[in-house]
């Protein structure tokens, strides 16, 4: 498999999570955001959304939206699962991730800040203060859920899908100087899961592209 | 079951298509946005992001986020199947409901509408603006993506997960007044949806709190 991705891109980080946590190995492809080639070919052509990650199997299919991606490695590689059993589990833990990757991050899409900036001529702190708005609104949600579901994780005492959304979450909003003392149990379960290799090994900063 | 919901919220809707579907019966109980009902008692305390839809259960338990309720009913009430068997296939059902569910429908939410108008000052105009571009940005991929995976509905001849996204986000377009001739695979599929029963009987107007 081939992985199209951006160090900083939390969706794509996800993604690199989920690859980690069931073992699999994949090519590196390096799409950098901030230099538009995501615009340019073959990238731009196979992925008419323009956005990463991609992920391109072994056959040449190409799959989209992160989420969705990380469904697709749970249904092909089962062991460990990334959701529970129980349906009314599997939901809450699906719904968790959902209010991040919904309701948080495409909010706050690269694609959005440049709307506000270069169109609705929006200066930079007002930029940065749509971006802290959205990230306050929806962790305070979030760690609200998480008093009924969190163990050492997002879902009880085992990694998952709702961890693979949170910590890359928890990443942008850091590098954005959101303050996040507001949320200890967020923090509590992204500091545990950022302990286990498939978090560290994947973060931002080890990445072939990280700048 | 209970159905929190409002007739307009295209999340609401994508899960009234669901239960539709899956032909399964509930309580309709309206939460009317624009009065401000998502933030009173006794719904603002269990539904914690203030975001309708919420499913609950009929031992009590509250389930959130439209696509996580719609993979519940799927899961717990197989037949008819919201998502193909194949796991490439249920990757690429799944993303299309993600390009709608995660990119376009966020983006356009009104607490999102809200802000811009109430906290950034933006005159109506730019607001609507600001929805159409993402609507237009939205559906000339999700047009693309059809072009491979659309037969008489989004994937294939059998209605599933992206369709009960896809009428509803249609529906939105349309009381934008946003140009939607670019997209015709789009609207041949929403016409051939809202002739089934499923959708024409959940239609906002329809609902029992339309206005």
């Amino acid at each position: 498999m081939k992985l199209y991705n951006y160090f900083r891109s939390s969706a794509s980080w996800r993604v690199r999570i989920g690859l980690a946590m069931k073992g699999l190995d994949y090519d590196y492809i390096p799409i950098h955001l901030a230099k538009n080639e995501q615009f340019a070919e073959p990238f731009a052509n196979q992925q008419v959304s323009h956005l990463v990650p991609a992920l391109v199997l072994d056959d040449g299919r190409w799959l989209s939206q992160s989420m969705a991606i990380l469904e697709y490695l749970d249904e092909t590689h089962p062991e460990p699962p990334l959701l529970p059993r129980d349906p009314v589990a599997r939901a809450q833990v699906r719904a968790l991730a959902q209010d991040i990757g919904c309701d948080i991050h495409p909010v706050n899409n690269l694609r959005v800040l440049r709307y506000l900036k270069n169109d609705l001529g929006h200066p930079q702190d007002e930029v940065d203060r749509w971006y802290r708005h959205w990230v306050a609104t929806g962790l305070a949600i979030v760690e609200q859920r998480l008093a009924g579901t969190a163990g050492q994780f997002g879902f009880g005492d085992t990694p998952g899908l709702a961890d693979c959304l949170l910590v890359p979450q928890v990443y942008n909003a850091q590098r954005f100087d959101c303050p996040l003392e507001a949320y200890p149990t967020v923090m509590r379960v992204n500091a545990a899961c950022l302990a286990l290799p498939a978090f560290a090994n994947t973060h931002p900063s080890v990445c072939p592209d990280a700048a």
